[in-house]
Parts: C-alpha cells; sequence; structure tokens
C-alpha cells in the first residue's frame, strides 16, 4: 500500500534520526532551557530578518493553537477563522473548550478574506451596542490552508490592515508552513511573516520532522508567562532538545525547504497527471495536498494499491477525495499512482 | 417617552408587588428550599398534565442556559442553535465559557429547522471519521423566536423526532413562553411541552414577574446534583421563595397567559396599524415582538415620542427595528403610537 | 419557629418594598443603564470620600465573586484565602469552575493574616524556579469572616502593603458588609475601605435589601469589559433598576447602618444571654454571627422553638451552632432565646 | 557536569532510538491506530493478568493527567490528592484549569493515607448538607511519591476501601513507575495495579523512553471518547507509532524493569554513601530519588562537578536538595559523587 492519505504517516528525514542518535548520550537541562533550543531558535531566526522574537518548540500543532489562544485572548474574546478552518471542526471543539468563541466566516478557495474579517471586525469594532456580544481579537488562519490553497503577500498585508485597524492579532497556523514557503506559486518568506503575522508556527511533524513545531512569538505582548501556559496545558516537552535538535538539523543548512519543494514538486507532477487522465480538480492547490473528484469506480480501483483522504460526496457517483504527497513521498510512488490513473 | 423597546421596562404586575409584600415579614429557609417555591412548583405542575418534573426557580435566563448546558454537556458535546439565536451572539460568549461550541445553522423564519438539525446530527452520528468533531447532544431553540416567530406542535414533534433518533435532548428557551402560548396563532400547550422536551424554562423576567424564570426539567437524566450546579454557576437566590411566589401568583389563577395574551393582543392592533400605514413588515409575527422596516425619516420622527430597537440597517435609506407590545403596555399608548404612523 | 439560622431569611425592610412598589408602573432601560442605578451608585459614592470608582449592581454574591476572578486574572493566576472562607468550600467550587486555583491559607481566628499572605505570595514571587506554579494575584477576605470576626484598619493596611508589595489586588467580600461596619468594635470606614481595597462589595441580600450587592470597583485596571463579563456570568439583572433602587433606598438616609446596627446589638444581647446562661463562645465575635457550643441535650431543646445553623461536632456530647441576628430580628426574639437558653 | 538533577535528563536508551530508527522508512496510519501501538499494548497487557483494559499512549503526563480528569468528572467534582502532589504545584494550575478543585490533604512520608481520604470522603458522602461543596471523586496519588517513597499493597487496598465505600475513582500517576516497581522494597506488581486501581500510567519520559506514557484505564466508565478527549486536551501524538514502538521494546522482553531497577540499585549504592558520609536523608526513599539535607557550604562544593535539585531551606546553614538516579546513570558517575560526599 502506498500512502497519500497523509503528509504524516513517515517518521523523519533521516537525518534527524541520525541527530537525535548523535546527541542520544548527553545530557541535559529540561523543558526547553537546553542548548540545542537555544541552537534550532537561532538557525530559525536566520530566516527572520533579524526580527525579535521568541520561539517556542512545542509538542504539536493542536496544543500550539490551545496556548496560543489561552494565552492572548481574554475570556470576553474571540477568534475569527474561515468557516473550514480546522479549530472550528476537526480540533475536538479544543478552542471552544479554552472558553472562547469562533467567529467562522465564508471562505473563499477555502481561505480567509480581508473582506469577511473586515466585516466581522466592523461589527463589533463600529458598532454601537456590543457590550453582550465577544470581542474578536485574534484573526486565525492556515497557510496553505485545509485545501492546500496560499495566501499572497497581498491577501496577508491586507488582513493585516483590518487586523491593524482593529488591533487584533493575526495569527497564522503553519503546520504544513514548507509546502507554502516552497511551492513556486509563493511570493511571501519566513522573514515577510515575521513582519507581518503576531504569532505563527513553523510546522515540523508534516514537514520531517519526527514531531515538533516552532512556535514563533512576535507580538511582544503575547510573551508575557508563554511557558507557564505552555505547562498549564501540557504543550511543553520534558525533553525539550528533542525538540530544538530537530528544528536545528531542519534549518542550519536549509533541509526544511529541501524537503517540502521536493513534495510540491511530486504534487505538480501528480496535478499534471490527474490533468491527463481527465480528472478534475476540485479545488486547485499550488502544494502538496490535492483534492480532486473521483467517480466512484476509479475510487474503489485505486484503494487497492494507494490511500487517500475521504473529503466528501459529491454526488451519487462521485466523491471528493484528498491526495498528499509529502517530504517522504518517492517520484517512484508517484509513478506508480499516476500510471494507475 | 413611551416604550416599546422591549418587554422588561416595567417592573411587575401590580399582584406580584402584592404579593411580595404581603409576605415580607415572614421568614423562610433558604435557597429555594420554601413553602412558596414548593407552591409555585405545584401550581406550574398543574398546567403540565401529570408530568413527573423537577422545577428550579433561577434568576434569569442566561443562568438558566448556562446551568442547563453545564449539566447536560459532557465536555466533547455541542449545542445546536439557529443562526441568529441569541445564545450564540447576544450572551457574550456565555456557552462557549462554559467550554462548548455552539454549531450555528441556517435558520428559517428566525427558527431551526427539523431538515437542518437533522444534517448536523447526522454529519456526525451517521459518518464514520467523527473522533475528532464535537458531538451535538443538546438543541436549542427559543420560542417565540429572536424574530417573534412561533413553533408549530409540527415542527416541534419534526425535531424531537431527529433528537430521539440521535439521542440528543431538546431543550427550549421560554424567556418569553407566555407570548407563545397566548397567541392566537400557537397550537401548543404547556403540557405538549412537557412532552416534547427534556428541559424548558417558563420566562418571568419579560411576563409579567419581577425577575425570574422556572426550569422545568423533564428528562431525568438532567436533574443530578442541578442545585450544585445552580449554585457553582451563581444562578440560585438565597431568598428563593422570592421567585417562588411570584410563580405562585402567576400561575395560580392564569394570570400568566391573561398577561402575555393582552400583550399579543395589542401587538396584533398595532401590526395592523403598520399594514395601514403601509409599513412594511421585516418578518411577520404573531406574538408580541413585531420588526419593521422604517425609513430614516420616519424613524427619527418616531424615535422622538417611542422607544423601539434598532435591529438592522436596510439600505441607505431604510433600518429595520423591532417594536415590542408587553404585558405593561396599555391600549392607550398603542393607540398613540398607530396614530404617530 | 423563631429563625436564627441565618441573615437571609426575611425578604426586605419594609422601605425597600415600598420604595420598589412606587415606581412599578415607570418604565426603564434594561441592564442597569437607568436613573436608579445611577442614584443608588451615587447615593453610595457619598460614603467613599470622593473615590472614582465604577459600581455595578449584582444579583448575588457568588455571581460577584465568579465576575471578578474572571475580569481580574489571567489563567495561570490564582487567589489567596483563608481555609475556611467560603469561596473554598461552599460555592460547589464555582472559583476553579472559572479556572482558577485557590491557595488556601490557614486563618486566625477565621481571618486572614499579612503573615500569610505574604509567605504565600513571597513563596512564589520572591523564588527563582516558579514558573510552573500559579502566580497569586488576589488575596480574597470576607469581613466580617465567615465567623463572625471581623478585621481592623491595621489588619487591613498590613494586608495592603502586602499586596502592594507584590502587585496583588486586594478583594473585600462584603456580603455581611454593614455588620462590620455598625459594630461597636469597627474602626474601618467605606472611606478607608475604597482606600484600601481594589474591589470590594456591599452585600444587600443579608443586610435589608431584598436581594443584591453593590460591587465597587476602585482600581482601573478592573474596570474593562466588566459589564461584558457580568453578562457572560449570568450576574447581570435586566430590570437592573430593582437593584439600584434598594440601594439607593439603603443609603440615601443611612438607612443600611440603622438595620445592621440594630442587629449587631442584638447580637451583643444575645452573647451577654450566652455568657449568663454559662454558654461557651467558640469564637468571640463583635457582629451579628455567634458561634456558641452547645450540648447536645440543649441544642435539641432549643430545636423545638428556634432554628441556629449547625457548624460542626465537637465530641460526643456537644455540637458548635451558629445564631444569626438579622436586621430583621427583633428584640422580642432575641429575648425569648435568651429566656430559653 | 555529572546530573543527578532529574531523570529525565537523557534522551533513551540505545534500544529505543534503534527501534525507531529501524522502522523510519515505513509509513503508518496516523493518531495511535497503527500497528506499533497494538503491539506496544500487547506487550504491557502481558503483564497485566489478563485484565480487560484500554490502553492510550499519550505525550506526556501532564496531557494525561489533565486528559483523564477532564473526561472523568463532571463539573462539580473534584480530586483528593496529597498536600505535596505535584498536580497541587507544579503544573501551573492545569487541574483547577479544567475546572475541577483539588481538595489536598495532609501527606505522610510523601503519601496519601487511606485515613486522610476516607475523612475528606466521608465528610461529604456521609454529611447531609453538603449541596454546595464540590464531591471528591478523583484519588490521585503518585507512586514514587514526589519524595520517592512507596505505596505498600496494603495501603493501596485500603486506599482502595475507601475508593469503593465511596464510589471514588483511584489514579495512580506512573511517571516513575518502573523505579516503584523494580526497586527492592515494593511487594506490588502490574497486575496488583490493574487490579486496584481505576486507571494509571506507565511512565516512560523518566523511565528510558524517549517521550511518551502509557496510559492504562480499567474502569470501563472512564472510556467513553477518551480519544475525542486526547484530541481536544491536545494530548494526542499524530505519529502515535513513535509512542507505541517505545513501548513495545520496552516490554517485550523486560527493558523496562531492567533500566528502572540499574537506577534503582545505583540509588541504594549512594544511600549508603550518604550514611558512610553521615549526610542525612530529608526522608528514606527506596527508589531512585533521595532527599538529602546539606550544608551550604557542601552544597555549593558538590555543585561545581554535579546537579542536584533544590528542594527547600532547611535553616541558614543547611538546606534539602534532590539527587535522582535515573536509567542512564553510570555506576563510576555514583562512585564520583560518593567519593566527593
Amino acid at each position: 500500500m502506498i500512502r497519500f492519505n497523509n503528509d504524516y504517516n513517515h517518521g523523519a528525514h533521516n537525518a534527524i534520526i541520525q541527530a537525535i542518535g548523535e546527541i542520544n548520550t548527553e545530557s541535559y537541562a529540561g523543558y526547553g532551557e537546553d542548548e540545542w533550543c537555544q541552537k534550532g531558535a537561532d538557525e530559525i531566526r536566520k530566516y527572520l530578518g533579524g526580527a525579535d522574537v521568541d520561539i517556542h518548540f512545542m509538542v504539536g500543532g493542536t496544543p500550539a493553537n490551545i496556548t496560543v489562544m489561552t494565552a492572548a485572548l481574554r475570556p470576553y474574546e474571540s477568534v475569527i477563522c474561515a468557516e473550514n478552518g480546522h479549530i472550528n471542526h476537526h480540533e475536538a471543539g479544543s478552542i471552544e473548550h479554552t472558553g472562547h468563541k469562533i467567529l467562522s466566516v465564508p471562505a473563499k478557495e477555502g481561505k480567509l478574506t480581508a473582506e469577511a474579517v473586515r466585516e466581522t471586525a466592523a461589527h463589533y469594532y463600529d458598532h454601537g451596542q456590543v457590550e453582550f456580544l465577544t470581542a474578536p481579537k485574534i484573526v486565525f488562519l492556515s497557510s496553505p490552508s485545509e485545501y492546500g490553497t496560499i495566501y499572497s503577500k497581498k491577501e496577508l498585508l491586507e488582513i493585516r490592515k483590518v487586523c491593524d485597524q482593529y488591533n487584533m492579532y493575526l495569527y497564522v497556523d503553519g503546520a504544513r508552513l514548507g509546502y507554502w514557503l516552497s511551492c513556486s506559486a509563493c511570493d511571501v518568506t519566513l522573514e515577510d511573516l515575521a513582519r507581518i503575522a503576531d504569532v505563527f508556527y513553523i510546522g515540523g511533524t508534516k514537514c520531517g520532522a519526527l514531531f515538533g513545531e516552532a512556535l514563533v512569538i512576535v507580538n511582544k505582548n503575547l510573551r508575557d508567562h508563554f511557558r507557564t501556559y505552555m505547562k498549564q496545558s501540557g504543550g511543553i516537552l520534558a525533553k525539550g532538545w528533542l525538540l530544538g535538535v530537530q528544528f536545528y538539523t531542519l534549518f542550519k543548512d536549509g533541509l526544511y525547504f529541501e524537503l517540502t519543494k521536493h513534495a510540491d514538486d511530486l504534487a505538480a507532477k501528480l496535478k499534471q497527471g490527474f490533468a491527463d487522465a481527465s480528472i478534475p480538480l476540485y479545488m486547485d492547490s499550488p502544494t502538496n495536498q490535492l483534492f480532486v473528484i473521483l467517480t466512484n469506480e476509479k475510487a474503489d480501483e485505486l484503494a487497492e494499491e494507494f490511500t487517500y483522504e475521504f473529503d466528501h460526496v459529491v454526488d451519487e457517483e462521485r466523491i471528493c477525495v484528498r491526495f498528499c504527497t509529502s517530504w517522504s513521498s518517492t517520484e517512484e510512488e508517484v509513478d506508480k499512482l499516476i500510471a494507475a490513473l
């Protein structure tokens, strides 16, 4: 079985495994106060254009989201998020479990629009009778989005402008950040992101690491007691250096971007394969996730040799599914899939 | 200034004031364990066709909602509610503050539909990959709705059927229950409600009482430790008899329904007045809330003598506003308003 | 049966009932934005020596406590409270339900001591390794305490000093504030309190009002969005003027203090009665709550005619119980009790 | 610098690193639904005497605690825990952050006693006026305790008896479980634990694994939707097999117990060293944590070559510190420390 169902079905790039092995006999201070967390953060900072940031290594994306929301929001404040945003559905109500409302807004190509954010913010901030409403305070977006689409620098700057206007935070969930920054359609850099977002995370789990995400806090207002929040939410790792050394390895020579570019390139090849086989895309994506519409027959046939992820039923005869390439996909696997199309 | 902006701008019907005054020199046990709470509950029970219920008197609607949600839901469970439902907007995120997600669904004439409830429930319960979604467990509806529209018995029974199918609770917020049950279009009785809903409350604050709501818990699963939840949420009154005696007074001779019928009748008269003045309704309502579309000019003119509640901007020249009659409105006040139209 | 079990077993002083009756035909703006809330606050302000404060009228003490904690604390912050403090036991975990830890410290004569507060605060603030501890941020005390004892100005100032040293808030729960300020042993005034505390509430429910408490917020940091917190927590009353007019009535001519002085005087008389009957006090109190040790026999005998509140078992032959006088107790009732001793 | 400050300052036993490396090129299903989680659980089950249990692999101890509390408790229920329990201090209020009160009780030799548990439970369950108290529902204990002391089978059974009497859950935090079960003073087995506890976890992080804990749920009432709770709390790992393969490796040939026995033996040797050097123990412990009292001078001297963990100040001239051996400690390191004493 060849897995295209997601981008976290393999362990880690071999360099990661090796790096962890190499330092395994050494001993370190706990909870992220070790030299590898320092070194990992330093390597990331080289990409941030000198921005003054705090960097915390976290166990996963959900803990990162929970902890940021808890730290950033007062109890009456809420989160603006695209209707299809994963925190709005697939994290088991984790944001509401922290006590905060999600204000979901219509998405366009799977993405939040500055217009929708402005409208929601204006409804609260430009209106006189809002005392009993929640105050939108964080704008949450994922890039690539749940449908693999990406934000242009222009789109980000427009959203930033709304955030500035209404004094809201912009939080970018970068679980698949590498696949965004490496794809040919991307006009955004990490340096841009550190200028535009208040806080974002660089996904490791789905981009070549064994596990872990690097949270980058730009806005000084979000830094206070952050490690306490991490502990309280259970998102801090006792052996923090396991995360630090992974990000050090991924960023010291640009391995992170090599790996994600590899996946993006394979996805582009696969997209051409779908086109050649006249299999329609559900939504066009320049990154490693491709949503296509398969006949039930074709879906069953492919399922014998390949895994993909079911997304939704289109009609009685067709379904929409996701194929993911990843840093661990091989050209041979993609070729086999294309041949089977 | 004559107030039509809401139905809680007066104290209480005189009989309430008198009743409180009459027992003012007596002493009672605290926290609802007094004879008036008992007697108030007994009077309400006479309307419930012998249903076996727990009745708790609560300080207000928001505490009632908070407490029911806290008592009824496990942390991963969520609430289905019409998009325009007040708990979804105007209670400052109080439901999410208890940790629970609201799954808002499109409303029809301001109301929840069985179809929308079924679709949302089915998405979770009839689907295999829902482990990381929240489980819809309470169906919340207000009757009259936020737009004054009401549920027919048929509509309620259809929603009940979906609740039964998916083992969900049906909670009816009856802040304006009297205005529903007294209006000519209503085909539902309190007895029906005690058969159809798992829990509902009979609004006092907006229907002739000084303050307070009577929560009726039908489903036995929702009764455990309810008084503890009331205390924890701050929704229990030390001098519970103040609530008990009010509901005793309202229900012992049917005063509750007299008062709300009076308001519904005045609203019907006012609706005719709007029609005669060619002022269009935003949505037709058989109860005490009327939403109409006024020109800005007319709105300003009326505002000199009458209060109404702004709802939304229709276009540059018109706004939608709410006029409320109440148990305390007089025919004279309504006539003055009609004359001014 | 003559009730001495608590101080909330009667409705309200007659002037309150009358005042509510008199304005019952008038109409008002909702949620505390009416003239009576304004006037009630103004009367209270006259006692505060010109302090710049926000005053909110709340439905009860538990909602007041919940709302203040929610508004004042970040998720990692905690509350210092005497071991026997009611929020630590008798509010069903309401503070923890808002997500905050209570750091309980040993009490002396039922009261918090500056030493205990300092020790707890120092453990956190003067120590290097506290990242994973909660940060004490509110010092909570009740005066009179749960045992009827009171804080002297000196004691309050000492606690204030610790609060200043560690940048903590001082919150005084004044459910029985009147009984404190009116008793002969008291050397504190409302004006002092407005200088010493960051936030406190003036209890109405137990001191002559029908229900309701007046929350006085002195510290500007605690004011932001407070009405939103009140709504979210369910502690705001739709017909706010019902609370405003009560506090107006209680404070405009000093009725509040008359009523509580009356109860304190009766308690002093009753205390002498206990002494004369050689019934030992469990703890000496200058206010309206008296804790005495009764033989089981005497307890049973008294229970035939009087209610009191059981506190704890002393040994096989004796129990400790509370007798409360209140604004509604009469000299005749106290005389009867003394005669029965 | 030789680290004796804790037992999580090294990566993992080499067999773990190797096992992860060996399966690194394979692909797996996500979120714990892979074959290694199955195999890891199967190996653990071999030690449980055929008990019917659910086993979940979690990222760390704090997430395990948070998730169990969230899943097990209704909002009005609380946790009994020894005063010095780490959840009561060193987890940043994480339990209260889930909304639940901790009822801390005096510890004896760092341990919970059946007497203290009984007294706290009886105060609630055997008393008539508890409606506004929280209901103790989980008894939480760590073995080894925070001071390295261990529970005998008799002690556990006594606590179990109280749990049965009052229908409470017994939760054993086994962050250092191996060091307990391997020490010579231990008369408890994993099989016993699966009979006595309702839920417990087998610590990996501190006992030879890279990271992760195996949560064993015995009581069927605690199993419902547990994976949803894990997701909601952020404690589930996308690449679950990383945890499964570690526990498979640790348990398939008893490596887990070899490693912890090694540490216990070294601790015993070190304890003798302290005795020989006339350095008093603060508390006697049969496991890998030793608390001793050092003069400030000695402490400074040792700090030049060894790390230890500061516990508390004894007096002006002495402090209490913790020395930890671990699976990664070597005899040579211990000999060096003994020589330096």
